[in-house]
């Protein structure tokens, strides 16, 4: 039997994207929903659950509602994320908050959190009482993250162990509940399920931590973003806050000099903030960081009991994931 | 044995409430969500979820996890209508964003309606999917009157079944959801479980039109609110609706000019138009609606099989609600 690529898995959930009539009135609610859902995104989320169904030999369309649910609730969170980071672009285009206004972007993003649980009506029994509590677990999870984020940005006491908790909930518990929701709806067991589970944390946290690597180190050629963006705003990343444990008291000093400014050309602040990262070990930690989630990451797969062949795909979409420019 | 009154049902309630911990890490999102749940309010909605359960021959216990998933929902929606609607005070205290600010608002309003979902989580096979599936239902009608009445500000050319339907869905809605969730975890029959969600909607528009009548025509002694504030705000209520259909072509000239101005000394703005909305007859029809729609409410009472002693609670709760300087 041929095995299906990551594209497939894509190109049945946008089918059926597709088919969904999200557009009921009052349209001044509803159009604000299509119109950042069809803003498109690589629908990894969703992707995931497909695949993780598959994989436990459940079939892919009883897994829609809930790759649907999980996309809908990671649309809401960019909308009302967008809102509390006055972002004015999402995905290169104007954010629900900046083309209609500020309450069309609140209740329009609390229909998105009511609409994606109301995917899960489909489901019944054990399954829909175990997809439930899971997805309400992640969804607090996600607004506590958003909570710790924000509160980082005016605390000067943020500790490495509360950082990697931020970014756990902010945006590895949603892809590891994608995953564990897939598994639930082929009805695998519940160690599976965990492992799973496991797998999308791991995986979630290392990518992550890439991205803060890369958004100092990486290639401004294949990096989307503007390299040294985190540095230019101050952002308590890993590697400053290793980076001020880590470092003598000149370089720690210097640092926390730099991140009390916004200078108009951040060029020669952002050579020394990276200088520091270096020489302090920061960037040798965080790249041991990353291997260590990718790992565990890795294992937790290995650990699922099923043969290689069937989880090729997620060992290749694990490794792709972790093989930009770090 | 004894009947229980209202108050016996809010004590049980509040007894419950108390002992939650709603208080957790981080602070920052949880102690705006303990703020807006103990500013108090009359608990309605979930008193009615308790005497529904009792009605039915439930267990009162088994229902305080659906109530307080109502009045946490209920609670959700005041915080972000305060933001929607810019108002500074609720319940006499200050609101969430403006004791907070706008993103603690809306984060801690999107954490309640998550909570509000958790809370029935401990429901099982069929019960939890029938309270799961009306508990959104009523969610997404909530939001979608709310998205009415904004549009409303804005429109011209509303339809008194337009405004009719803006009020069952922003807040009768919700009053019958409470009822028939009650009557859903006493396992009550398909159609009981209608006609006291029936009771519920009709005695919601009921009050919500009153609401309208007393707002204009209240003995300012007993109507908590400035009387006429409806009319100094140019608000689209029902009596201005229906006059603008009634009224002779020279009143509805003046009605629609009174409507275009907010007067500093609003007195003689509000006399003429309660003049208008008593001369063309808006006076007597709202009269008469609320009349229909009580009577509604207490037909659908009395179909429900249960002997007529048991119901009498629901009775003397619907006289009361109705019998406020009408």
């Amino acid at each position: 039997m041929k095995r299906l690529t990551l594209e497939d898995y894509r190109t049945e959930f946008t089918s059926f994207l597709a088919e969904q009539e999200l557009e009921k009135q009052p349209k001044n609610l509803y159009k604000p929903i299509t119109y950042i859902i069809n803003l498109g995104g690589k629908r990894m989320r969703p992707v995931l659950t497909l695949m993780a169904t598959d994989l436990f030999g459940g079939n892919t369309k009883n897994a829609l509602h809930a790759a649907l649910a999980v996309e809908i609730f990671h649309n809401f969170s960019l909308v009302h994320d967008d809102i509390m980071d006055d972002a004015p672009l999402r995905r290169g285009q104007e954010t629900v908050h900046e083309k209609w206004d500020l309450n069309t972007g609140i209740l329009s993003g609390d229909a998105m959190l009511i609409l994606a649980y109301r995917c899960l009506e489909v489901y019944e029994g054990e399954v829909l009482g175990q997809l439930l509590s899971l997805f309400s677990k992640t969804a607090i999870e996600v607004c506590e993250g958003q909570q710790f984020d924000i509160d980082f940005e005016t605390r000067n006491d943020v500790s490495l162990s509360e950082y990697l908790k931020m970014i756990e909930f902010k945006t590895s518990v949603l892809v590891a509940a994608a995953l564990k929701m897939g598994a639930i709806i082929a009805e695998a067991n519940v160690v599976d399920q965990n492992l799973i589970y496991e797998f999308g944390r791991n995986l979630g946290i290392a990518f992550q931590l890439q991205d803060d690597y890369l958004d100092a180190f990486g290639d401004p050629k294949t990096f989307g973003k503007q390299v040294g963006g985190d540095i230019i705003e101050n952002k308590k990343t890993f590697l400053y806050l290793r980076a001020l444990q880590l470092a003598d008291d000149k370089s720690n000093k210097t640092l926390l000099d730099l991140y009390s400014i916004q200078p108009q050309e951040p060029m020669s602040k952002i050579t020394v903030v990276k200088d520091i990262f270096e020489t302090s070990g920061a960037v040798t930690e965080i790249r041991n960081q990353i291997s260590f989630y990718t790992d565990q990451a890795f294992k937790a797969l290995a650990q699922i009991d099923i043969d290689a062949e069937r989880k090729r795909l997620f060992h290749e979409f694990g490794t792709n994931l972790m093989q930009r420019t770090v």
